[in-house]
């Protein structure tokens, strides 16, 4: 049987777990609401931030309470010092979800998304998803392999990204100057989500060797 | 007579104050080298980082070797984790720097500030730097008042980046979507330069009182 101790920062995993369902959930809605100027989803993503951050504030708390009570050594201090780490990209990456939100709200109810970038907005939503859904994993499993992996997922949202500015800097861009900051922004914004995702992974690296990737 | 475990909290924080500074050259110099278009210095920018990184990793090494050791509890505590963030946000304000400077270097011999512009980014560099002065100021001091000044501080920025896309928005904006990307980047990374200097000085009121500001 698990003693209380033990039992306290296993929850701890399961809450950072719960975070990457809801920022993945989030950048999904969002990518959604962009695509298809759908207003109601979009405010769904920004209102709902407020879980990301209250879960987010709870493992905080958590964190110091067991650190005055418990003094964690070892691999146990390096997970609540890692989970106050992952915690904080996580949380940033509820933001930026909310961020796609917003942009979608603002453009409502045309599209911000003209019809030669749909596709690589959606890909980069998908690759957005799949790199926190992996991070969950490895939150979970402590899987230093699939950790590692993500580096790689996110050089292919790197690609994504390069594409969108060819795309806006072309000569067949049409859509003038407005479309192209919104494009830059949104485009930036996925960037960073998939960064803040691969830095959850190196944490979970850190966590179980002790020592961090190259 | 300070003991060795206090002079060792101590130099966290006297290590997070030159990391204020590094970051806070940093910035100013990416600023000059934008409006310039000065490569030298921007390739300063963009290689001097390599200390704001060494400096954060130290301090990283210092904190779970404090923590191991001497299980601070209290204050000692508040201190070490909020010097743990407060060391992430000063990291990343180099590397917002250092993109800064590398929009400069991307677009050299040009520049990439058109002259309606220059005044706002000169202000924008201004406000960065006073911010990351103060943060640093107040790590030293853990003075609170001046603290939770720089939320309005960071109003400015605010206002400053709204002008920012106010101009590039315009009628009379003559330049295209080239510049008018790089400047919604730039933009971006004045706000989240900002930003983290906010959140440094948050850590501040809350390691002096225990609460975090609203």
């Amino acid at each position: 049987m698990r003693d209380a101790y033990h039992e306290e920062l296993d929850a701890l995993t399961d809450r950072l777990v719960e975070m990457t369902r809801l920022v993945r959930s989030a950048i999904s809605r969002a990518t959604t609401a962009l695509l298809d100027a759908d207003l109601q989803l979009a405010e769904q993503v920004i209102s709902r931030d407020e879980e990301v951050n209250a879960l987010y504030s709870g493992i905080e708390g958590s964190i110091f309470d067991l650190m005055a009570r418990q003094q964690p050594v070892a691999v146990d201090l390096r997970l609540v010092i890692t989970a106050l780490r992952m915690g904080a990209d996580l949380e940033r990456m509820g933001d930026l979800a909310v961020h796609v939100a917003k942009v979608a709200r603002l453009r409502h109810p045309d599209s911000a998304i003209p019809a030669e970038i749909r596709s690589t907005i959606i890909e980069m939503g998908q690759i957005a998803e799949n790199l926190v859904t992996k991070a969950g994993g490895c939150i979970a499993s402590r899987d230093v392999e699939v950790a590692l992996e993500l580096e790689q997922d996110d050089d292919a949202m790197d690609r994504l990204h390069r594409r969108l500015f060819r795309t806006i800097l072309s000569k067949d861009w049409s859509h003038g100057v407005e479309p192209a900051i919104d494009i830059t922004l949104i485009g930036r914004y996925y960037e960073r989500y998939a960064d803040h995702a691969v830095s959850v992974a190196r944490d979970v690296v850190y966590l179980v060797t002790g020592t961090r990737p190259e």
